[in-house]
């Protein structure tokens, strides 16, 4: 006899952890990191409070590592702790299909308890979880998942007193490898770029001590929920919708469950699919149903709404990327909402050119989705590809075919959206829908250009540098010649070719 | 305030449909054929009878197909159809951390149940499975899943008298794209290589019907349940084997639950981490638990068991590319069971070389995991890098660097193991664990001194041949010229010369 059984989600993750960012020990200390500092900025700007993180990574035997993550955030209620840290698929950020969203840096409510998952896997050690909401006593206690229920079992609840005003802090211990380059550090540094409000205090294993500054002290704009658009609904999200719906017509459902559909758009709909506009969601037969995806497809409406969106902006680019490197020009490019799939999206790039920066390797290529550095994956990656197929050549870049072009250069790729469609559960690469890549592909173009009229003035300065230089070499013998000639004194002449030269060399 | 809430597994998976095969349009209708093909025939090897599957797919509408499979299997129980079609996470497959297992096609009851989600979210249409368990009566039902719960919704249940004698039979509506080369046929013609005992039928969107033999009416070996090897189980998977298991002393845990510890490796750990024998399990510290996983990496133990592995075998390879592709040339070579990471595997592979297939293009390669073949990410498979990187020149065969050597060749390789390492959920590249890479290189290498030794044989034949041509061509006139000196008759002479160019050119 076959034997079936249910197998709980954490079971599943557990054994398949490699799915979720954890398929070496180099990777899953970066995953750890990642995954609880992103959460950190979430719930700081979700409460309209500054960013403000620590984190430690300490050495605790040959490749096992307790990490520290520590924010001064709004805290989580004492009855959510467990759920948040303790169940995976438990958390504020997942939205269903046909569910209003918006950008944010989770999407799914994976990955922090995955990484405490990983951390128990490997070292067989409970986390250390404190919280402390203000006016509330300080929570904290010890937790592991019990992966054949997907629950927590939690040891050591503790409630105190405590002067700390507010905050979340996790503590766990994992098998991992430490790189400080393309490691946690090197993120941490590309985090402080796309999120120039937040300041972000590393303590290394090594022991030092590594500050990214806050150098912008205003909050970015707070996304707003939006609802799906018409255009692009899979029809079995619409049954969904019609079923779960409040709205008690067929108007009144296209109305508030979508956005951007009026009173003239409703009717369109419901006259092409010969609907009255009065029709009871429930009422409305499969067969109708498939007709209406049909007619919401054609009618002409307005493009999603915009301010689900929350876009780093070019001021803050260059903010961001002058305080993380020495640059002799800096450059960025916001470009206007666009949409895939009825998914609004915004794409931002910005440049670093520096003397001090390598001039014959690849440019340093940094990608972000919602303001998250991605760090694998890179060919896989619609960024990468969108990169790759710009003619760097016509900006006045070196670039062998098929490759990222040559010089002394940074480049800021950022993708937001109020879903991004990685290609994995890793979140480390971003599916090259034909719609991204070309908005990445016109934003480089303009970031290009500015980059090539940089290029080209620092080119004619070189050459009326050298100019200069080549005319002054000469004055000299030539005012000597004419002072001979002339019999007038040769400083005056000298002086009258100076002022020439200064007149030419402008 | 932040709003938390679960979410449930169906509901992860309909938005992130793209993890599991669903991508793109093409892809999907290819990864329905396979969940379900997959599925039909583990379940007939599993009752122990030859497979007998008839997969047809017709065109519904534009980007529109039905697709059905039907096999002769032993059925599903009624109480348990519901569950395996309409739950995910929900089969009988899937081992935990710790459990025995055995090779198979499923790894983790999501596939066939992922399958009828994208049916129901892109037509918004319920699947219909049939079941008829050998005595009992012929069930069907039409079934959806609510995601939200992840439980199934059962319409149009039936309970009827039937001649069939058993099989399980699924339709199910989706958006797709079909592609004749490299999709469901492709498919299964590959299926069809990797077991030679399966006699699949397949029915085109266009009416065509295609017959993929059976070749060999012996089943495969039956692949035996394996215990975990205590060589490479990570410490969360030992606290939780101390905590779930039945024995009441250590010995009789770490002879029990694992695979070749006996009385003396037993003690030998015992002694290493200075614990009686006879030690409760669960009266063992974290602590202590840290060192036993010490102790038990450090004894020197027999290697994980090999019967939990069914390879194809040579001959079966053999006959498997011989029926599906003209062929001058085939070889097989199945490789010892080797290990990663305490995970038994083994390599196969196989090669046709054919005068009817391109001389001058890349061979083509065929990946299988389990018998399964494997159609995208070709370029991250495990597979794919040990073939480039195994040096064909040597063999016989042009090779551009960094890629797959030329010739009119098909390169078939099979990895078996009880725990395939997917890159991904979507299953369809090897992760490149070192172990298994240098593995496929070694078949390799013995598959291409076979090539080789055929190629060179060809070239001697082909020089004979010209040879043999060119004396025939003089022959003539020398038999004439031989006549007209020597007075003998020319046909006599003409007979000497051939007799001696026959003993020659042999």
């Amino acid at each position: 006899m076959v034997q079936y059984k249910e197998v709980a989600i954490s079971e599943f993750f557990e054994k398949n952890s490699h799915l979720l960012g954890f398929d070496n020990p180099t990777k899953a200390l970066l995953t750890v990191v990642k995954e609880a500092v992103d959460n950190s900025v979430d719930a700081c700007e979700e409460a309209n409070i500054l960013p403000g993180i620590i984190v430690k990574i300490k050495s605790v035997k040959k490749d096992v590592f307790q990490v520290t993550v520590e924010d001064k955030g709004p805290g989580i209620e004492e009855k959510y702790v467990k759920k948040v840290f303790g169940k995976l698929l438990f958390g504020s950020k997942f939205k269903s299909l046909g569910e209003a969203g918006m950008q944010s840096r989770g999407q799914q409510g994976i990955g922090i308890s995955a990484s405490i998952l990983y951390s128990q896997l490997t070292t067989g050690e409970s986390a250390l979880i404190e919280s402390k909401v203000k006016n509330k006593m300080h929570y904290s206690c010890r937790l592991i998942i019990d992966t054949s229920k997907n629950i927590p079992i939690i040891e050591d609840e503790k409630k105190i007193e405590s002067v700390k005003e507010q905050g979340t802090k996790i503590t766990l211990k994992l098998k991992g490898v430490y790189r400080r380059v393309k490691g946690p550090e090197g993120f941490l540094k590309y985090v402080a770029i796309a999120n120039p409000h937040a300041q972000i205090t590393f303590f290394s294993p090594e022991g030092n001590k590594k500050v990214f500054k806050r150098v912008i002290t205003k909050l970015p704009k707070k996304p707003k929920k939006v609802k799906p658009h018409p255009h692009g609904v899979e029809l079995g999200t619409l049954i969904k919708m019609l079923a779960r719906t409040k709205s008690r017509t067929l108007q009144a459902f296209l109305m508030n469950d979508f956005s951007k559909v009026g009173n003239t758009g409703a009717k369109e709909i419901c006259d092409l699919v010969k609907l009255n506009l009065q029709t009871r969601p429930n009422a409305i037969t499969r067969e109708q149903i498939s007709k209406l995806m049909d007619s919401m497809e054609q009618v002409k409406l307005q493009r999603p709404p915009t301010d689900c969106l929350s876009p780093i902006g070019e001021e803050n680019i260059i903010k961001g990327l002058r305080k993380e490197y020495p640059a002799d020009f800096v450059a960025a490019c916001t470009r206007p909402v666009a949409v895939y799939r009825a998914i609004p999206f915004q794409i931002e790039v910005g440049l670093v050119y520096s003397k001090e920066l390598p001039i014959d390797k690849q440019v340093n290529l940094v990608r972000f989705a919602n303001k998250v550095p991605l760090f694998y994956q890179q060919s896989e990656c619609g960024i990468y590809k969108a990169v790759v197929k710009t003619q760097w050549k016509r900006y006045g870049l070196q670039q062998p075919s098929g490759s990222l072009p040559i010089g002394p250069l940074v480049l800021a790729v950022h993708v937001a959206s109020i879903w991004v469609p990685f290609i994995s559960e890793g979140k480390q690469a971003i599916a090259p829908y034909p719609e991204i890549v070309k908005e990445i592909k016109l934003a480089l173009s303009e970031l290009g250009r500015k980059l090539q009229r940089y290029l080209s003035a620092e080119q004619r300065k070189y050459a009326r540098e050298r100019k200069r230089k080549l005319y002054e070499r000469y004055a000299i013998e030539v005012a000597t010649s004419l002072s001979n000639i002339t019999g007038k004194n040769k400083d005056d002449i000298m002086g009258l070719l100076k002022k020439e030269i200064d007149k030419r060399g402008r």
